[in-house]
């Protein structure tokens, strides 16, 4: 899915939510147990009752090699549910040389060698850039680069000041240089509202992938106040809130509840913004 | 394996090799290629034809990922392949926040999950502490930090100067207050020999993981030079010199012979260092 198309998603339906599905099994509601694969199960039914108020879903990978080759089976079969109007994130967070940032290419994104090919990955980019490029060498993928993350452990690095600028302004900048913002988003945590403004002076024209509203504190008008831009430029990632809502029979329904709630919220932000 | 034990397997092998399982289907021996699981059966004969002269075996997961379940399998059989003398690296190059890291250790360190307990894994540091800590949960396991990468795109951000520090410096300096040299290691490509005296001067008990000799250009002898400790304190990672030693029914054997030419060398260093 290119960019153009993402923001006509968006504006279709009025909704710039992405789906986080990163499914433990103890927190799984109990009758789903019964199922020959209850994540695979779970995330369907997820999928089913949310896909048209939300424009991306995000399974983080960790969930399901955690589970061995069974949980790498749950992910595939995940990615084959997926309806095909919906903007596909292996948050995946790999970066390695470039002959091995080539096979993890090839992982995600090349169907005939993985039986999966998502529309994106997160990279991480200590490395630098040959440890992105081979992600870009396929037409129509994006590398979805962190930058910025929610958690406590981004004050580490991420913000030390050399060149008069932070270290995750540089992989803004640095990052330009390797692909478009047709081909390249980066990853922004919510929970640093107060940086937005300063990162959409670097990348007026990037997609935004926004993890950190719900459980880890983030809020979303926060982030929309100056993170969003003419494309709307803004994916907000909600897993937790969503997919957790309840833990009963009604988890698909409560889990809707939750998307549609952020999805109005949307709505009426898109609306405010003249971008709809 | 703890680092005590480590040494002297070192000792008793005189070496301080760790091999690089990276398998690519279409470099494989040609007559690998009518058994059920070629990668499985290639990395078999590699373990079986040179673990009394290695030390650690590190299979990177991207080359695995890369054939989807099929792949994730090979890496499950492999892992069940490796001598109980041996130091095992998954070579995964993870790290997210702290609920999701926690999975990725499950992944790589559980047995119980994932069928796989490897001794070690590698962590890209960007995410900073509560990416690295849940790692460190696990009794007897490792974490092997990238520090300075034998990459061209090590240049990109690992050298940037803040604080009178590089950055690479400070992922050193700042991740020894989350474990001490008996849980972390380091990531130091062979390609910068010349900074090797300057990280013994920060990390003066740690192990090295040094990939970047061989195809990469690096040479063993400068890394030594100013990289070995007490105890040693390198291991140092060869894959493609040895894997595809040969294309032929003679693979392991050549194999055999390039591992044996590296563990002479090793041996040479050990004695001059009075480390055996």
């Amino acid at each position: 899915m290119n960019k153009q198309e993402l923001f006509e998603q968006i504006q279709k339906k009025k909704s710039f939510l992405c789906i986080g599905l990163d499914p433990v099994l103890d927190k799984l509601p109990k009758h789903l147990l019964k199922y020959n694969d209850p994540i695979l199960e779970f995330n369907k039914q997820l999928i089913d009752a949310t896909n048209d108020l939300c424009v991306a879903y995000k399974p983080n990978t960790a969930f399901y090699e955690s589970r061995g080759v069974k949980g790498w089976e749950t992910l595939v079969n995940t990615w084959k549910h997926f309806p095909k109007d919906v903007f596909t994130i292996a948050d995946a967070k790999r970066g390695d040389i470039g002959n091995t940032s080539a096979m993890y290419a090839e992982a995600f994104f090349k169907e005939e060698s993985s039986q999966m090919s998502f529309d994106s990955i997160t990279v991480a980019p200590y490395m630098g850039k040959d440890s992105v490029a081979p992600f870009l060498n396929h037409p129509n993928k994006w590398v979805i680069l962190l930058a910025l993350t929610s958690n406590s452990g981004s004050q580490d690095f991420q913000i030390k000041q050399s060149d008069n600028q932070k270290l995750y302004e540089q992989v803004i900048t640095t990052s330009q240089k390797w692909a478009t913002s047709d081909q390249m988003m980066y990853v922004v945590g919510a929970t640093k509202p107060e940086e937005f403004q300063n990162i959409r002076q670097l990348a007026p024209d990037h997609f935004l992938l926004v993890p950190g509203i719900g459980a880890q504190g983030g809020s979303l008008s926060a982030v929309c106040q100056n993170g969003l831009n003419s494309q709307c430029g803004l994916l907000i990632n909600s897993a937790r809130n969503i997919i957790y809502a309840s833990d009963g029979l009604d988890f698909a329904e409560k889990a809707r509840e939750e998307a549609l709630t952020l999805q109005q919220e949307m709505e009426q932000i898109l609306i405010t913004a003249k971008l709809i």
